[in-house]
């Protein structure tokens, strides 16, 4: 698949790489390319420049918002939730009828360690980025875990979940499709419903983050244990 | 020891049978005792009323909110989260001193379903309980799962998770040994840290409800699984 990757950050590069060895085409959008191609600071956890990754990579493009989108089969949002919106607003109406995955969390940084939600309870990231783009097939997905573990699930033994949002059946099977060629079981993709059911994952961060914290590392996920 | 057990619904009523098993000495505080005894539909999962189920515990003593905790070593809030400050203000300075394990969820009903929370990210029913009582040792645990499954945790197979939060280290570790009287494992007794932790194990309530709706029922748990 020709898959968008927005956002070039540790989370979209690590994105990229898994997706790339499973065959995908991947653009990469970002607000201005030559200022992230000459990113002078080593300020990924690859402790390399994007250019020297990018350069490293054989057939990740990198482009502009507004171009990144024209040929995609599936978008995948990677950018911080606090500028999500006004990303997808430069890609525009390039979303228009795609699937749009939806990875990030609303984290506001504004009041200190640990951040709050900027959004939550009655309303979600993932319910306002669909209702901006009615005609954007939503799904919510893979932000209840660090971004090496959504790549790589088999980092963590046994069984663990990763949770589906979304208001489209068929693009919700698609994006499930794509966690399976990921390397994720059918039996730990949980689909928690629609849209809204959103507010319910981006709300476990709080918890994920002080877990971090008393785990002492993110190499952790939730599972949903049964009886 | 002597557990004061707030709240006489179907969570104090199954927390109740299984710390009387266990041998501990059960006082049940309630804000009407006549009107709990007397309370004539069969409106709990046992189908029968309070007082029939009263009657046929050994050693289980119900008394008004005023004159529950006089005696106790140790008390469980499992008021409706709605209605626990009120409860607790009944209950007023006998707290003082002790341990409170709060098992309460701020569910709010008033927008219909799912609940939303009347509290949540910047502040918890915990830290509010903790901010009102200071001089009580809050610790807030049990609250991510349903009541069946708190008092008897072997009921799901394999490990899963019970998360505590206090800012009394002391307290916590008398928790934690009670957690492991009723059968949980040390291993899968989570400490996340001071009591406003609360705020991500109450945050947890949405996904929970969500799941709940997927899965069809109730019998699951949080399992937080590591590399």
């Amino acid at each position: 698949m020709k898959i968008t990757i927005l956002g070039t950050g540790m989370v979209g590069m690590t994105i990229a790489e898994k997706l790339t060895t499973l065959g995908h085409q991947i653009t990469m959008g970002t607000r201005d390319p030559e200022t992230t191609i000459s990113r002078p600071t080593p300020a990924t956890w690859k402790k390399i420049p994007f250019g020297d990754w990018l350069n490293a990579q054989n057939s990740v493009v990198l482009e502009t918002f507004e171009n990144s989108a024209k040929e995609a089969d599936l978008v995948l949002n990677a950018t911080s939730g606090g500028v999500t919106l006004k990303a997808l607003d430069m890609v525009g109406k390039d979303l228009n009828g795609k699937i749009l995955i939806d990875i990030a969390n609303p984290l506001d940084f504004s009041n200190g360690m640990p951040p709050t939600l900027s959004v939550c309870n009655t309303d979600s990231l993932g319910e306002q980025i669909q209702a901006r783009f009615p005609e954007v097939k939503v799904v919510k997905s893979l932000n209840t875990m660090n971004t090496y573990i959504m790549m790589h699930p088999e980092t963590i033994p046994g069984d663990h979940t990763v949770f589906v949002s979304g208001n489209d059946s068929e693009a919700k099977k698609a994006v499930s499709n794509l966690l399976q060629e990921i390397g994720w079981t059918e039996g730990n993709i949980i689909d928690l419903g629609d849209i809204s059911t959103s507010r319910g994952t981006e709300m476990l961060l709080p918890v994920w983050l002080r877990l971090w914290g008393a785990l002492g590392h993110a190499n952790f996920n939730f599972q949903i244990q049964q009886a």
